[in-house]
């Protein structure tokens, strides 16, 4: 059943055919040849490599290397038909002769007598690889068909057979076995099912490998992508699954680390946010999701090619360069650390689309009524920004959409204009510059990487790549073809058959591994579920789209650039209440829903901060711990830029006793939140002593009594500008509790205190030194604290019950800021 | 003598005229229709003016509001002519019939039988105002020369004449005195000299003002401007001095601050280094220095006008606004903000140019031999960097020639681009964005402030301004003008008739105050110094200099784009010489140029704290005092942006026992020059606590040991990623001085030593704890140092008596940097 030809020796010298065995090639002439498949197999280092076939040297001439046994689930389908046999036929015809034998199983739900035909019709329509003559092809086709086989796989029992099927061939032919390779082309929900069935019944022997192929949806979000990922690991172990993502298999996203590291003394001193002035990732389609709806409802354009493509190429736009471009590990290593430095997303981060004849569709596919609406988007522009400080500030524009103008996917990096011109501005010195990654389709019709002329000349990324030289004046990105330098791949390769080729020698380097899947699903989850309710803006698809998807960056935040078409869902509540000054326990109150009282406590603090730079003096701001103040150090860091910062110290208003910078300290909540991202000198950054001599907040240590000398010395007659205060349900403000007596403590500034929740002890301003301030504010923010307010409004000053009550500045003013929710309880 | 006109009665219904006489004048009416001189008198509010006159509701009527003399010393020179007479003549014009009365004195060096009829030549020749008739013009100026006389003003004499006149006058016809006006329209060495004539015989008595008008050059780098402020100081106090920057009289100049205020809350938002691509000051001219060199040649192109006009324009676009704009003393203080946080020039913060025949004119002109050769610029293109957070990163360039290819004066603020265009990227919202302030002339051929209207659409910055509404699609900086919101003065008007009207006024808040002048010039003396003996760039001069003056930015230096044209000068030493490594005292050593060899070091200090991420651990990294690391700082930070800083711990090799803030602490310059500078976590920070319970370095307060608990704590093993050190003169290192016996010390890492220096308690690494480290840099540059070198060369080891000799890395590795200066002493 298995056979082995031998077409090299006969041709390596005639006709220059590079099919050849072993030590007989001449390598290196055949790298330089080889356009297909192959090519990748040999400038790949071995670091990955877990087979080692390369490095064998004993183990030469045909079937000393064993047999590989290559199952295909869900054989008939799409992607089989399309792209997958013909990944398996390439990779077939490279092989032959170099010392594997080889088995093909379809596997499918149908009974063999309906799969065997469908299976054949496809096997027998692959294309032979351009360089290979149709004579050789025909004689490849023929023993590739050979090969193969239709399976029934739908049972356990399926499984079971297939497994003794293999294992009595093996026998009977005598065949050392080198692996078994299982491609799941299959909805997601199978994998589990699948992977189980593989890994009781079909697990080779010995030292064979398993490879087990998987593709996306790797689930929906965190949870559910950490669910697959638990049920999987229960039958395979993460070096035998392959999690394809076709993206980084396609050339020139292959090539981005390549070239970065070709380059890389060119790019060190540009790769950065001082000549980045941002990045585009963009796919866009032409297409609607007609056919798929099923599918893409649930999913929606982020899931679908957002979080996994675009975010894949993101990561190798802006990882670390590993030493070696083959080590998995220091790949993996790296892109988890892209992911751990990337600033959060929520709703703001993104625009959303959907084009107007999405949700017709939905409701003929998904049999839904005339008042359905679905909330899936089919258009999204989003930015992300790192705190890499390598990038950090710089954009990174992710969009994709369906039914838009082109089909095309790319990778832009355009970079600040460095250059002055100082008269004649048409040179080719003062035009823009940006290096493209452009993945295919488009205007291009070819895949290529370009590189603004007046950048810098790039090396050839391998030798499968060639120069395109152009004298057309045709715009890319407003940008005469001439003026970029542009290399293509030789030939031009099916993502799939380097990927199918890539497993087959057991390199990793270009998969996703669990811990990178995960991470990305973490990084997207949260702005998924802000988005959860957002209706997206309606498109008409095509050209008429027009400028309606144009989006602009604020700070961090995103929106549609036209806000003209009117929303089909009524304005946020947010926009139809203003802001309200009132009274609140005889001082003064503002109110007004949660997003516009953080802006106005935000204008108010830099108001006040800006008042102390007019008088000349820093501006003191104590501030408390907890999670109301967190939306305002947003604000802060993201929309209030010239906040005068290097004239500001920071305070604190109270400290738990736990190292600074543990996760239950204040301090680290105020540095990971405000500090890290603003501009402050050291020395006007006071974390409260609460770690003397090895120990925490230790009376004799005199803690307290350090911070108070501080205050003394640095504040002016120890009155803080300002001082930012919240209110606990049991009424305790900064961390001063009921019951604490610290009515009589008199004079002292700071003190330690006891709270009644964990960690008990605590550092704090006492109800002296806050109302010595010039300003107090407590920020009262949620539903959860309108009793709370009520409650307050209503009773007397009672400090020992109800600490808050005993804040009342002396020369000072006290404001409150409440929310609505808190204010209203609605 | 005076004579008093009043036009205004009987023309203010009739004719409209729009002189008029204090209450009967409808001033709603006139604002609106006054177009020249008067309207900046009415809409300047009074904060900065000192005499008051508009307030003065008592002293109306003719000649109530007392007499002012004019003395205009040097008033038949090219600038009198050309522009103060005529700004006088506006004056008068604008004033007549308000209660003032005049007398104008031309003074000059000529007898008055030769400077009397040059002087009437000239007053009689001074153009109407476009909105007074012809038949009043007449009488004005007939008025006008009544009331000039020409004076010689040649000896101390001459002024004492010149007081008594004046005194006898206002006594003969019983005027009260308002003041005195002196315009030294006289070269600046004669300044002092005049000032004192002025201040000892032309003082006015009593409460009348004296105001001297003066205009640059106020010397020519910071010692003279200091040296001219004295000698006026000792004549003059600093609010009778009036410094012209004629600049600031420039119409769109006078409303940048007025602009950003009537804009501030659609500016609030982009006017920061978020939004700020670059902002760009230029002032082109198409002339030649022909007939000026024996000024020019010694003041070159920075001195002549970037220093003032063009560094004014920065500062009135990078600083604050004021509250009040009006208010002087806050616009001088914001003014002063700005110069304290710009980051210091040096040689490579400009490139230089000198048009091709300038040489030969100097030749010609300063009676030259033919070897002589010209170091001045005729061309400078500068970019400066400022620290203001707001704008932190942003280039300013301000760049000026001669003989270039167009005569025009702009600032151009260009804005980033935050559009994120899906489809249609013809539309306005995907146009380049910009603000800009065209000053005048150029393509334009008006002052105008243009925005564009992807931008904002501007308020009208006063009533004297008007929108330009053009449909032409001229392309202004590559942008059609129709897509500029476009604004100009209705009438255009001499920078010279704004200022004086604003010196009569009193207004001081267009001036230059002596301690921004003296700021100024702070901030300019060291690039000037700098660049005393650089080559200015040849060019040919107008279109012919094509690209040749282009220049571009790399970190915060610049340099000409092409470097095609070989220098007339040997290459510098520095390019001559590689890195050369070798062996120092059995160690390894790399030895190079100071630039190279910084460079290297910070090449090899980034490897290693890159190893450090590769293995995972943090980099532990201490650094010395002293001044040899500034020039590795500013190299780390201006040029390795991809440095891992967040995976960073910076600790003291040794610390000064002083507070931490002070200049003279350890801490407080590697704050300032690094740590400022990158972005380390808070808590990756370390500095040497010095100072405990407020005392210094007291060893009961055991601030050694909390400092190497802190180590052992943080520090793996104890065991340093990198240690920097420095060598003394006599030897030591760290804060190891000779003859401290820390030999003994054992196993402590941190001890209390003795300095034989002020301050001389310190706090020091142990040799212990140095040669602990993985790494010791040992940093060695200057000439001075080479005796040390050599000496220390030959030496064994003898810790006692050169405490560098025992650092000696037990498991490390020790490298000498050691510069060519230090190593050879050339």
């Amino acid at each position: 059943m298995w056979a082995e030809i031998d077409l090299c020796s006969e041709d390596l010298k005639s006709k220059r055919f590079f099919f050849c065995v072993g030590d007989w090639c001449d390598w290196g002439w055949t790298m330089r040849k080889a356009t297909w498949g192959l090519l990748l197999l040999l400038t790949c280092a071995a670091t990955c490599d877990q087979s080692g076939q390369n490095q064998d040297g004993e183990q030469k001439g045909p079937s000393r290397r064993g047999h590989v046994s290559v199952v295909v689930v869900g054989s008939t389908g799409d992607l089989a038909k399309k792209y997958l046999w013909q990944g398996f036929f390439n990779l077939y015809a490279s092989q032959v002769g170099k010392g594997y034998s080889f088995s093909f199983y379809g596997g499918g739900l149908s009974p063999d007598g309906r799969g065997t035909p469908l299976l054949f019709e496809i096997l027998k329509s692959q294309d032979c690889p351009v360089d290979v003559s149709d004579e050789r092809c025909a004689l490849v086709r023929e023993q590739f068909l050979r090969l193969a086989q239709y399976r029934q796989l739908k049972t356990e029992e399926d499984y079971q057979a297939l497994g003794q099927h293999i294992e009595t061939q093996l026998k009977q032919e005598g065949m050392v076995e080198a692996g078994r390779l299982f491609y799941l082309s299959v909805p997601a929900f199978a994998y589990a099912d699948i992977a189980q069935r593989v890994n009781r019944s079909c697990r080779p022997p010995g030292t064979a490998w398993l490879r087990v192929v998987l593709e996306k949806p790797f689930g929906h979000d965190s949870n559910s992508a950490q669910e697959l990922a638990t049920q999987l690991a229960s039958s395979l172990k993460e070096d035998e699954m392959f999690r394809i993502d076709h993206y980084l298999g396609k050339q020139v996203v292959s090539q981005i680390l390549p070239f970065r590291k070709g380059n890389r003394k060119l790019l060190k001193s540009i790769w950065n946010k001082h000549h980045i002035d941002r990045m585009e990732i963009v796919l866009k389609e032409t297409l609607d999701a007609k056919g798929r709806i099923s599918f893409y409802d649930q999913y929606g354009v982020i899931r679908d090619v957002i979080q996994n493509h675009l975010t894949e190429v993101m990561t190798l736009l802006t990882m670390s360069v590993p030493k070696n471009l083959t080590d998995c590990k220091e790949i993996n290593r790296n892109k988890l650390k892209v992911f751990s430095a990337l600033h959060q997303l929520d709703m703001p981060s993104a625009v959303l689309g959907q084009y107007q004849t999405y949700n017709s569709e939905v409701q003929l596919e998904l049999n839904k009524t005339k008042d359905h609406f679905s909330l899936s988007p089919t258009y999204a522009g989003i930015a992300v920004h790192t705190t890499m400080p390598q990038f950090d500030g710089v954009p990174i524009f992710l969009v994709s959409g369906k039914l838009l103008d082109e089909r095309v996917g790319y990778a832009r990096i355009t970079f600040k204009n460095n250059v002055f011109c100082a008269q004649d501005q048409t040179s080719i010195t003062c035009r823009p510059k940006q290096i493209v990654f452009y993945i295919g389709q488009g205007q291009l019709q070819y895949p290529a990487i370009l590189v603004s002329k007046n950048l810098f000349k790039p090396a050839l990324v391998n030798n499968g790549w060639k120069e395109v030289i152009e004298n057309d004046d045709t715009l890319l990105f407003g940008i005469p073809l001439s003026d970029y330098y542009i290399q293509t791949p030789v030939v031009q390769q099916e993502a799939y058959t380097e990927l199918i080729s890539q497993v087959f020698r057991g390199r990793r380097d270009h998969f996703v591994s669990a811990e990178s899947l995960l991470a990305s699903w973490k990084f997207w989850t949260p702005l998924l579920n802000s988005l959860k309710h957002t209706f997206p803006r309606p498109y008409p698809g095509g050209a008429a789209n027009g400028n309606l998807l144009d989006f602009q960056l604020q700070g961090r935040e995103v929106r549609f650039c036209s806000e003209a078409l009117v929303n089909m869902i009524p304005q946020e509540k947010t926009e139809s209440f203003q802001v309200m000054q009132g009274k609140y326990r005889s001082a003064d109150m503002v109110s007004a829903w949660s997003k516009e009282l953080v802006e106005r406590l935000a204008h108010d603090l830099q108001e006040a901060a800006e008042e102390s730079v007019q008088e000349g003096t820093p501006f003191h701001l104590a501030l408390s711990g907890g999670s109301s103040p967190l939306a305002l150090f947003k604000q802060l860091t993201q929309h209030h830029y010239a906040f005068p910062w290097w004239n500001t110290h920071v305070w604190m208003a109270d400290e738990r006793c736990v190292p600074p910078n543990e996760a239950e300290s204040n301090f680290r909540t105020i540095h990971d939140h405000l500090l890290q991202h603003v501009h402050l000198p050291y020395f006007n950054i006071h974390p409260m002593p609460v770690q003397l001599n090895q120990r925490l907040c230790v009376e004799e240590d005199g803690g307290a009594l350090v911070y108070e000398q501080d205050i003394a010395r640095l504040v002016n007659s120890s009155s803080f500008s300002y001082v930012l205060l919240g209110v606990g349900f049991d009424g305790h403000t900064a961390s001063l509790f009921p019951g604490n007596r610290l009515g009589s403590s008199g004079e002292r500034l700071v003190a330690l205190t006891e709270s009644p929740l964990k960690p008990h002890q605590r550092m704090s301003l006492t109800f002296g030194a806050i109302n010595r301030a010039r300003r107090v504010s407590v920020l009262i923010m949620g539903k959860g604290k309108h009793e709370l307010v009520t409650q307050l409004s209503r009773i007397k000053d009672t400090p020992d019950r109800w600490p808050i009550t005993k804040i009342q500045p002396v020369n000072g003013r006290l404001v409150w800021y409440i929310d609505y929710d808190a204010l209203l309880g609605q």
